[in-house]
């Protein structure tokens, strides 16, 4: 019973210390933990699980836009990435380096993969010929490396595991769209399955990826305020494809060259479900991403026909993703266990249920309780999921809401941004001065330049000039 | 056309020259590609598909024994690979080694998995206290890397996927009956889904993992007669856990080692379907592992109500993975294209067969073609499909037979080795020198000790003492 004990007690609360309840969900909920490794974690099967069904779900979503995976080799020669100038800057700092292979020191030194865009390009210039080889639309998962100063559990570690898709398109306008579509994708899996609202925008210069021509990003708003870019889609234009050699004979029979874009998202999205979701008793996960959706607990099943009757209603429920906790604990332990782990649907059943053959329902996201009749209970079971699920993304969505704000003027924006977590709307006249000066004197970043936008003023909130773009702003992690 | 054209041409025979016919498969059919870096290929969407199917197939049968998914870094401090000495011995050889981290050498180097029992180990260690944590039944899905001087497609590549189980246990019986358990998921994997006939049994000492107590394998065989090691299956007694540390309280408060397994298996299983099912017109697919196993083709489609009406089977054919090649290319193209590819069934539908209501189908192991009325299309697919499984094992299996050979002395051994590619059996005393003087004389080397043991005779076929198993040899890939 120790090692029980030790699990639902002592989570500290997220209003006295953010990161440390961040911290004790994920080793509490066993999500992940350190390893000897340093800047690595090992992801355990709660984690893991939830990963399974992030993949599952982008998964199906890419292939229902024609995408088809493949595997790339996660080493990277050194002088295949330097090939393209603005992207070798942007990675080689933080890149692993293997230099030796067995006992024998290696010719060329080789990377780790930091992303795979040097890889997809070498394998593109062979493979692409004719306008009939294209669109090329792959992706593939798979773990990269960079070689981060500080780490969180993750959010930002050595290792991660992602997707990363990689297309070659015959015009500029067809790769737009394909950037674009996976933005949306991204943002369509974020609200539907997360429960996690997204502001769609385009990344600043400064904030774009290395290589890029145009970066889009999904930004979404943690609990404690701070900003977690979520995905993103680049358009890379043929920059790329002229530093690599990809080009293809046209229908015209002119040699072109292709139009290029990547995109991923990354295991990151679970710190998300983490810091959206959460509360002070652990773990609150979406119905659409839990490993199990429903847990069944007994009260004092050690009287005739509970446990059974706790099978029967299993088997009954065998459309969700259903557990029976049979375990010797008390069923107070199981309440916090199932808590910490954030299992979105309680349903207890105790002699006194059984005789009014009924079942009682408690909702991990309000705590609700429901008594409802077995009679029907995969009815009520599958409307309780469905409003939860959207529930929580009402929740979310309105704890964005109240934590976004305007600013029209410096002295507004640096009063908001200090005291008031969240994001900040603010005008910016497109130098990257202002940028800069903003993230010294605040802390704060662009997130993006959202699709939708709104006029808040005529000048740029930093210095005063004519304003070009309403952006988000705010702290990141 | 041109690149078409290519594609169904020049497939050099198997009988002229199998290897040059291997590669010839791979490339043509799409599946691998090599790449920049040496060693490493890139596996293409036909290749991968069926990565992902057999991969379904595998990781529902592991969920239904009770394992879970985590994921572990892929490096491997140089200190942590050290731990356990016949592991650290049998493998530093081979790995990549990264010492560099961005700009800076890193304090002690780390090698890129090449297997990953030293990181469970030292996991398991810190996460394993009490019997109640007992067994750990975990897999991971991931790349490993291993420093190999000549490659071959799938067969043997510096970097490869796979899937390795690491299971720990209160007591030796449990890890072993975790062990076999993990050989007959394998075994009925290769049987029932890849058609793939296996011999089971145990490794010899020389031959088994560095660091187990016993490894288990399954042993196919290919076309042209060679063996090849299609998974194994180890049980580390408690070696390891000593290695490391991986210490419990049993029930009876008393501190014991937990023992330990590990299995494995990997993308060469893609290899061995090709050079299992293979013939001189590409690959044969068996339609449980084919990402397309229904292939429509209309004959004269540019005729009014032709494609409307292979569209119409498609959609009625939906139960299966159906797909209809409306490009425009000539049906006889699109014939070798799909043979090619390995399509385990194809659907003919032209004018004559519309005015007939009917459709031919043609199977892609045997050629055969039956002409079937549309009234009862999806049955008799669906029929045929199962038929062409269970042909394609027993052919197999008939090719294994026929070419497992007996040998009781060392002239016939020797004989035989050298002059009839396949299995042979012969018994042998239990001594590695007999093993070493094999290899040396024929290259042959033990692929097992069956568990279905046979008495050929008394005595080794090597030394003439008196002999303690029968033993499979062969040349192996």
């Amino acid at each position: 019973m120790a090692k029980d004990k030790k699990m639902v007690e002592s989570i500290t609360s997220m209003d006295v210390d953010f990161a440390q309840w961040y911290t004790d969900v994920v080793k509490k909920a066993e999500l992940c933990d350190y390893t000897s490794v340093k800047g690595c974690m090992v992801i355990k099967p709660a984690g893991y699980a939830i990963w399974e069904n992030i993949q599952h779900e982008l998964d199906r979503r890419f292939k229902e836009t024609g995408v088809q995976n493949v595997y790339m080799p996660m080493f990277i020669p050194e002088s295949l990435l330097e090939k393209e100038k603005d992207h070798v800057e942007g990675f080689a700092p933080e890149v692993a380096w293997v230099t030796h292979g067995g006992l024998d020191p290696l010719q060329e030194r080789l990377c780790v993969r930091p992303t795979s865009e040097t890889l997809f390009c070498d394998f593109y210039a062979n493979d692409i010929h004719s306008y009939r080889d294209l669109p090329r639309v792959y992706n593939q998962w798979c773990s990269v490396v960079r070689w981060e100063k500080t780490t969180r559990p993750f959010l930002r570690s050595r290792e991660f595991l992602w997707q990363e898709g990689h297309t070659a398109h015959a015009t500029a306008e067809e790769a737009e769209k394909r950037t674009i579509q996976m933005l949306n994708v991204y943002a369509d899996f974020c609200e539907q399955v997360l429960a996690i609202p997204v502001v769609k925008g385009q990344k600043t210069d400064k904030e774009k990826f290395a290589g890029a021509e145009a970066t889009y990003t999904i930004e979404s708003l943690m609990h404690d305020g701070k900003a977690l870019q979520s995905g993103t889609s680049h358009n890379f234009g043929d920059g790329f494809a002229k530093a690599f050699g990809v080009q293809f004979a046209d229908k015209d029979n002119t040699l072109k060259y292709v139009h290029q874009t990547s995109w991923g998202m990354t295991t990151r999205m679970i710190g998300a479900i983490i810091m959206v979701h959460g509360d002070d008793n652990g773990l609150v996960l979406p119905p659409r991403i839990a490993p199990t959706q429903v847990i069944i607990i007994p009260i004092q099943q050690q009287k005739e026909g509970i446990l059974d009757k706790a099978y029967e209603l299993r088997d009954r429920l065998s459309n969700f993703k259903v557990k029976v906790d049979d375990s010797d604990k008390s069923p107070g332990w199981k309440f916090s266990e199932c808590e910490m782990r954030g299992i979105p649907l309680r349903v207890e059943i105790g002699p006194k249920d059984m005789a009014n053959n009924q079942a009682v329902l408690v909702r991990r996201d309000t705590h609700e309780k429901t008594v409802v009749s077995l009679d029907n209970l995969e009815e009520e079971v599958s409307r309780m999921l469905d409003t939860i699920q959207a529930d929580m993304l009402e929740r979310a969505r309105a704890h964005r809401e109240a934590h976004t704000y305007s600013a029209v003027d410096w002295d507004e924006f640096v009063e908001t941004i200090n005291n008031k977590p969240g994001f900040v709307k603010a005008m910016w006249c497109g130098d990257r001065a202002c940028e800069d000066k903003i993230k010294e004197a605040t802390g704060a970043t662009s997130r993006c330049m959202p699709f939708e936008q709104e006029h808040l003023s005529d000048t740029c909130v930093c210095c005063g000039k004519p304003a070009k773009k309403m952006v988000y702003w705010g702290r990141a992690y």
